[in-house]
């Protein structure tokens, strides 16, 4: 695929909360970006309604000086691929069944791309990110917000599974005795490492309104959030520091499993929550040394290391928030039209070479 | 790739406490099979001297009547490609750092392909027999044995990751305050659903000799099995098969595991311990259910079948214990050379096509 850097993309990231639009091109980035309310109350028709005008607005300024190449869309799951068909996504009350791609497509005279949402910042992190930093041909991101998300990019390619709902790293159990987690199961990676699990774990100590984290130590008005806590947390609060250790626990024992599971030379953590790394990091290595044998003899600061060219890698993301939108925006110069259905084996090019 | 079906093939199953050696053609399968210990004592050379005497005596008896077109060989881990060099196999002492493959190919006129004996094994049973049986183009093995070994086939070819070493589902973390496994974690897969850990399990019970599966029941000789167990659970006894209950329940949670972050078509549960699927399978679907939405989703007898064609499937083996030792007969056949080294992209025969 030879890109057009003066080509134009439009990306959407369809969230539970707000809709970003943005207006991309390769050569200069985010042109514009369009934040909403995703406002559930007018079900899915009328959310879609309103991408619909943003990105047509988006479209009629933009498109004039570049040729469109594709709209991108990043949604929440589960989505099932190639269809484009959501499944009782527990976010979006009344979209059970709704057939996005297609009500996408029926407005818009370029061809839509969709996919998960946790998938595309995966996507972007390793086109734009670590990625691209550490010339890797496989990541696996996970994506601590709301929820936890993830995303497997497999030799350039995001991987899908038989029905697109691959990579659901957040739904790994960490404890089978562990909290309930929204999916039904018990002790998912996301009832210890979302940014909902650690709000939750602190409402026992914010309950005791002394408590330097308690609710009502602003104004009274301000919702407890995770950055709150970390912030608590480096202050040296140390039921903040504990909750913070257990999250980090979780997401250490989720990637002994995928490590031994997928033995990738990269492994990114991004979303809000990941802004923490500090305080998530030494619980998460220490879990690792302990659990996984592949990651003690393939660390890239190991003593094997040498044997390992490149070895493994656990960091933080590079892109920040931006990840979910930028990935949406590049799906359209990454993803061929049916890939869902093409073999893996398919000649593909590597995007790397063409936006590195 | 153009299959010779009078093509012969040496298949070498390397095991802790015995290696077999075979001579087998795509048209006749198996045509003669050595069996003899390996002499952990002689070291790894001593080893690698009786499996060359073995190959030597079965090229000359076979390879004058057909072409043989390499050597397939199956060890255990953990195992380094595509240098073929092993890193302190637990099951191997004096074995750390050992250039196995190059040890081999120094003796054989013909082209050595080693691979781990789980990934060999998933291979047989992706090209001979379940893969073949159900059409899929990817599957995960689990083989339930001394330990727990996994293998993984996507889109038609063994999954290697970065160094070789991906696909240790074996050592997936059920309950972080679970069993001390060998590998150094707690709570693996392994330390529940090996037969190792189900005799382990046993122990206790079995110390009181008037219990059914006690050691001293028959002869005084004879070591406790796996196999003694499932005579007895399904002869009623209560401990028994709370034991494979609990194997049951931990394979479903790993199952659950590799579902929601695979969405394989399928699922093979293979080696010693599948031979008693009656008395694990009910406790694996269970707790399948209950942790896996993607399973719940896409299962092939579910309720979303029909939205989801082909599903999601978790079966007992098709090939039972041959599986390792038919898997390195056949991969000459489906590793090119540097397979190690190619993109996964590269173009690649479906096995199915001229096997089948």
């Amino acid at each position: 695929m030879d890109l057009d850097h003066d080509a134009l993309t439009i990306g959407i990231d369809l969230g539970a909360t707000s809709v970003r639009v943005a207006a991309y091109s390769p050569a200069a980035g985010l042109l514009e970006t369009s934040i909403f309310p995703t406002r559930i109350a007018a079900g899915p028709v009328g959310v879609v309604d309103d991408i619909g005008d943003n990105v047509l607005r988006l479209l009629k300024v933009y498109s004039r000086s570049r040729p469109c190449v594709g709209i991108g869309v990043g949604s929440p799951g589960p989505l099932e691929l190639p269809a484009g068909r959501l499944h009782a996504p527990p976010n979006l009350p009344g979209w059970d069944k709704f057939p996005l791609l297609h009500e996408l497509q029926d407005r818009f005279p370029h061809s839509v791309f969709l996919d998960g949402d946790a998938k595309v910042a995966a996507l972007a992190e390793y086109v734009l990110g670590s990625g691209k930093e550490f010339s890797v041909d496989s990541l696996c991101m996970l994506t601590l917000g709301t929820g936890v998300g993830s995303g497997i990019i497999l030799k350039g390619r995001i991987w899908h599974g038989a029905s697109g709902m691959a990579a659901e790293a957040g739904h790994l159990t960490i404890d089978p005795a562990g909290p309930i987690c929204g999916c039904g199961n018990a002790g998912c990676l996301e009832a210890y490492a979302s940014g909902t699990a650690i709000v939750k774990a602190a409402a026992h100590f914010a309950a005791d309104d002394t408590h330097c984290f308690s609710p009502g130590r602003a104004d009274g008005t301000h919702a407890l959030t995770a950055g709150d806590l970390a912030i608590a947390a480096r202050a040296g609060d140390p039921e903040a520091r504990s909750i913070y250790d257990g999250a980090g626990r979780a997401l250490g024992i989720a990637l002994a499993d995928l490590i031994n599971l997928l033995n990738f030379p990269l492994y990114v953590i991004g979303g809000g929550v990941a802004q923490s790394w500090d305080l998530l990091s030494s619980s998460i290595f220490e879990e690792l040394h302990r659990r996984s044998y592949v990651y003690r003899l393939t660390a890239s600061d190991g003593p094997a290391s040498q044997a390992f060219p490149g070895g493994t890698r656990v960091i933080s993301s590079r892109l920040g928030p931006e990840a979910g939108l930028l990935g949406a925006c590049i799906l359209p110069l990454h993803a061929p039209p049916h890939e869902h259905e093409e073999a893996l084996g398919d000649s593909q090019p590597d995007p790397h070479a063409t936006l590195r």
